[in-house]
This record gives C-alpha cells, structure tokens and sequence, in this order.
C-alpha cells in the first residue's frame, strides 16, 4: 500500500504512575507539554488518557477538554484521539468525554484478560460507545486485543453501530491477550482484508516488543505508533 | 493422525431450560439417563453441567457426585468430564466438585464475551482451578474461545499448572466469541501444533455450525464431540 504513515504517540496510559517513573505526564500542562514534543517530532495523531488529581485512571471529561484545547493550541492539525478505555474506569463514565468532540476515540469490541485481571467490555456498552461516537461524529479507532473482537467489529458495522471502512488497532503483548508475534498480526491483517475490507490499520505493542511491532506495520501497510 | 476419535456429549449445558425445551435432562436420573442412551450410541465422553431446582445453573459438588455415580454404574468405561464453566455460576464454587475426582474438567484459560454477557475468568481463578485438577489428578480440557486462551494455556504449562501434553477444545460460534469459519481453525490447529506441542484437540460449535465442526475436527485430527 502507498498510503503514508500515520505516526501516534500515546501520552500517558492508563497505568504507570509517578512513582514508577517521575517522567510520566499526569496533569493536563504536563500532557500537553509531552504532546507537543512528540508533534515537534513528526507525530501526527495522540492518544490520550487523563488521570484524576490522585494519579488514578480517570474518564473526567473536564480533564479530556482541558487536555483537547491545549493540544489544538499548541499542535495545529494534530489529530487528538480519546481513550475510552483503560483500566479502573467506571463502565458508565468511560464514554462521557465523547460529547468534546475529539477527531477520534479507541473503541475496544470484546473482553479479555489482562495481566491479573478481566478487561471487561461488555457487549451493551461497547454498543453504546459506538452510539455515541455516532451521535457525536467522532472516528472510532477499533482496539483489537484478541481475535474474536475483529469479527465483533464486523458485526457492529452490519448493524449500522459502525461505518465502514473503519480504522483498527491491534495491540499485542498485554499478558492474557494476544502476544506480540508476527504469525499472529499476518492473521489479524487477513481476516482485516476480508471481513472489514477497506480497513487501515496499526500495530501497537507493549514495552520490548514496541520497536518490533512498529517496523511490522511498516512492512505490512499498516500505519506507526510510539 | 491414525488415533481414533473420541466421540462426546454434552448433556445439558449451562443456557437451554425445560421451558424452552422441555426434553433437556435437568435433574441427576434424567442426566444419567440421557448419558446412558449417548453412550450405548456409541459416546465415550461426557461433558457434564448441572442444575440446581429452579433449574439454574449451578457448582452444587453433591449433584455433580450423583451424575458421577450415575453415569459409572451406567456407562462402564466412559470418560466423565465436569464442567468448571458456564454462565451464572458463583466463580468461588466453580471448582467445588473436583473433589469429587471426576477423570477430566473444562478449564477456559482466558475471558470473552458471551452474547450479551462477559464470560469471565480471571487469571487467579484460572490458577486456582488448573491447581485444584492437579491436586485432584483430573486432567483439564482447556477451552479455547478466543485465541489469546491458547497462549494462556502455554504459558500455565511454563509455570507448573498444567501438564503437557494438554487435551483441548476449540468451541466455535457462539456470539462475541470466536466464528465457526475453517480459516479460523486452521490456525488455532496450527499454532497448538506450535505452542502445545503433542497436544490433542477437539473442536465444538453451537447450534447449526455443529455438524460442521465436526466433520472439520475428523478431517484434520481432531476428537468429534456432539
Ligand atoms: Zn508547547
Ligand atoms: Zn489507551
Ligand atoms: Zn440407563
Ligand atoms: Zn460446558
């Protein structure tokens, strides 16, 4: 594929904390600041998750605007993506910062497990989400953690909960989810092509396996994320 | 592979009720007694869940004793196999019966959706379970609904909580989980080959995509199950 790659920095996350590494932006300048140096740096597009004034995962949609606007300023064309997910966020409260309009938001259509725990997306919210992003015309990025939420994606563009051609991401080497391996992302990018044709994709991985999963979306058409 | 298949059924299930069918054996001598005409058809395995009064799902170690007892007396030589999963059932209780040393157990070694609901099993519920079938020398088939549950069951081999070689089932079809498509199969097949070296493997899938998962395991290798 010719297309250009799309290069995304995601800010923040939904779990390291100050205290395991004091460089982890938290507070809305602090996000912002981040952001714009990975702008600076030729990233185009920023995933972003806010955290409540104790440093826990927060869906505070005060916090995604604050966030939003510094970015618009300080990064023309950027395009902001809003997390609505992560983990140790209230399932109610996950879609709450959709009515600020980002360009996008992560959209994760399935439940897995995830380190010690269950990454619970049940099938009501996830149709909820995906109203609302809808309602509020923003881009969902599909989170594909495991193979059957690629199917799951397929179903909710058949009813009409998604608009195709839809932009996927697949994440690997969470422990309980898929691992980061090149077989692994070959059959994601397969059943992609037949079951969402049209699709533009990228390939995110944990910690080691980052640089790794980065240099297979290159190779395979597919778009970088840092 | 030249080994016989394995022909199993499963009686009951965790969903259908008397109301919706009122031919589904609920109470332990309508559970024998289905078993017992499965197996003079020629079933060497059975899968078993049972109910509680109000013919809910349940983890009632008793009942599983008397389906157990039932089936030996009955079905000399047929392999019995406890259900550990199974929507609606108290996670706390879902290993209550191994006690009861039935010859084998279903363990799933991840979490997914199921239709409208999160089929969840955390991973220290997993460990648990995987730890409770070696203390009660039951072996496990792992149940594999999505494909990071292969990965799991790899890395529960790595720690010492399952014994290789594994006996699993590729359950297929069932609403958020993984399609009944050959493709799909085709690859798990291959990647067990790969991670759970010597593994044997059956494949189940619900409702109208049954027969057909049947005739794919007795073409690949695979165990049949009913
Ligand atoms: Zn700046
Ligand atoms: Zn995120
Ligand atoms: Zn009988
Ligand atoms: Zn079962």
């Amino acid at each position: 594929m010719a297309q250009p790659a799309i290069i995304t920095v995601a800010i923040t996350g939904s779990q390291p904390t100050k205290a395991q590494n004091p460089a982890v932006p938290l507070a809305p300048p602090e996000q912002v600041e981040s952001t714009h140096q990975a702008f600076e740096a030729g990233a185009a597009l920023v995933h972003i998750h806010v955290r409540d004034d104790e440093g826990r995962s927060s869906s505070d949609a005060d916090r995604f605007a604050r966030v939003q606007e510094g970015i618009r300023k300080h990064c023309p064309g950027m395009i902001i993506q809003f997390s609505t997910g992560g983990r140790g966020r209230d399932p109610a409260e996950r879609g709450s910062a959709l009515k600020h309009r980002p360009d996008m938001a992560s959209l994760a259509t399935g439940s897995v497990n995830f380190a010690t725990i269950v990454y619970e997306n049940p099938p009501p919210l996830i149709d909820d989400l995906a109203r609302s992003m809808i309602e509020h015309e923003v881009k969902p990025e599909i989170e594909i953690f495991d193979l059957a939420m690629l199917y799951n994606a397929r179903e909710l563009v058949d009813r009409g909960l998604l608009k195709a051609p839809v932009h996927v991401q697949f994440v690997m080497g969470i422990p309980g989810a898929l691992p980061a391996r090149e077989k692994v992302l070959d059959f994601l990018i397969g059943e992609l092509e037949t079951f969402l044709p049209g699709a533009t994709w990228t390939a995110a991985a944990t910690g080691r396996h980052q640089l790794e999963a980065n240099r297979w979306a290159l190779a395979k058409g597919g778009h970088l994320r840092t």
